[in-house]
């Protein structure tokens, strides 16, 4: 399978100062396979849901040929429930709720179909279980990429740590990166990342863009500039999911090719926080992705030749 | 005369979390003039110092060509002082203190040298002394930029508005663009901006970069990722300096060359934050700028055909 995304799969529900939702399906696993679909028609995802989990969104998922022998059904249970409220910047957002129901004990089970998985797509999840994953393949794949968050750095450092250790990439946002570093500059923030591990780094900054690390070498790459933001929820995990999607498309790991991967990353998600939770994203075609990279690079183009 | 900057010429006291200093040279309107002063050898200043001001400092800036004529010097008077403490973080920063001292009665003169003045900066100043420089021109030069800061927005809201309609590029940082038009998005907080009056809207997000706006075009300009930020004093006024200084040289006001003049004034500013103070300016050559535009132009350069 050329690519398996683990990641949760879920209900949130969202206030934002636009608008309001009941629950509503979300998950980093459910954007990111979303977004790499666009791309990917072969690939699975591990997770779990409770029985209330509805099955036209599974559906909808096959339909964009994420295959779900991965996603566990669990009878009499129910699914990771998460509600927040973004302030009126959209830039810090309070918890709510968090009922971890079916999450709670996920234990990871590979089927054999995802074994030869080349592109291994670590969603944001406990350590613990990341890891899991990358032991209970039989081979490792080409290119393990991993996100993560500030909750797991305060809660499992010591097996945050041993994961970080396992990856080729780590993409987290700036806020994270500085925790996770004590660094404030985001070039030295990187530095320390890679003497942890992963070869590739990538530093995302929502409306700001992201950064991305390989060597001495550095890229930065612009987000495209909104005239609304509606929902920022899920923005990361669809950056990644197109990252990962147009990665294991292309099968090319050179830093050009990564570089585009970045590109492409930070057009899809800025989609994704047109309408609230996956439905902007659900309606995004591999054109409209086209056509929003070709307005970024008219965004951010210039030429001088000498002073 | 070529360009002509209004702003204060003060004294600064700085701590952050890398080092102290006891008073040394700032202020708006030297970094501006220090920084245009790598591309135009024409200029000159309209500000006011006391008699404690360096005669060194004065005979540094008049050896880059900056003509102190409208530099009032106060016998028995002292000079702008200011002090204040960065955090760990060096994105927020609290005043110590601040000691208006000769710019509490400023009364801008301007030397008839200066009356033929093609292009107007404006530092972060009072309104009514931005204002009062450009109704005491004979003539109206052919661009006026202003910068200004939160504090105006908040004891000094109608007279800021009646400078801001005066203005053809007004360039502000993304806080004071949201304080100023209560907008959250940037895009939308510019075209409420453009409604002022500017035609040209330029907003600084430090280390993120700037964005300029014009008609409906929008043009997203890098940072330069630094290693190390030792004082970010002054960055704001280096990045205007070198706008208005590379515009003034190049006398070009088209969309296109105005993306020029930002992606220097971020190269420039990028320089300013190294040492403390006007220290590592002060050492800036041309063809340090143009090396580091080189690598920006490297840093941020992709190349996608299709998906």
């Amino acid at each position: 399978m050329r690519l398996v995304t683990v990641g949760s799969v879920a209900f949130d529900a969202i206030e934002t100062p636009f608008g309001k939702t009941d629950k509503i399906v979300g998950g980093a696993g459910t954007f990111i396979t979303l977004a790499s679909s666009i791309f990917v028609k072969d690939q699975g995802i591990i997770s779990v849901v409770g029985e209330d989990f509805p099955e036209q969104t599974m559906k909808e998922m096959r339909k964009r040929g994420i295959n779900l022998d991965g996603l566990q059904i669990k009878k009499g249970e129910k699914t990771f429930f998460w509600s927040g409220k973004y302030h009126d910047d959209m830039n810090s957002r309070e918890t709510k709720v968090t009922e971890l129901n079916v999450l709670e004990h996920f234990d990871p089970v590979i089927p054999q179909k995802y074994w030869d998985c080349e592109y291994l797509m670590l969603g944001n999840l406990s350590p613990v279980v990341q890891r899991t994953v990358i032991e209970r393949l039989p081979k490792r794949p080409k290119l393990i990429a991993m996100d993560t968050m500030n909750f797991w750095m305060d809660v499992a450092w010591d097996e945050l740590m041993k994961t970080i250790a396992l990856v080729d990439v780590l993409i987290i946002n700036d806020d994270e990166a500085r925790q996770l570093t004590k660094e404030y500059t985001l070039l030295k923030a990187a530095s320390r990342i890679k003497a942890m591990g992963p070869k590739f780094i990538i530093i995302k900054k929502g409306e700001h863009g992201a950064l991305l690390f390989y060597g001495g070498r550095v890229f930065v790459a612009p987000a495209f500039p909104l005239e609304e933001v509606f929902d920022p929820t899920g923005a990361g995990d669809t950056f990644a999911g197109g990252f990962v999607g147009y990665l294991a498309k292309t099968d090319d790991l050179s830093f050009e090719n990564m570089k585009r991967a970045v590109i492409v990353g930070s057009a899809i998600a800025s989609f994704s926080v047109e309408k609230f939770g996956t439905q902007r994203l659900m309606e995004t075609s591999i054109e409209d992705v086209e056509q929003r990279i070709e307005e970024l690079n008219t965004i951010t183009d210039f030429e001088i030749n000498n002073l």
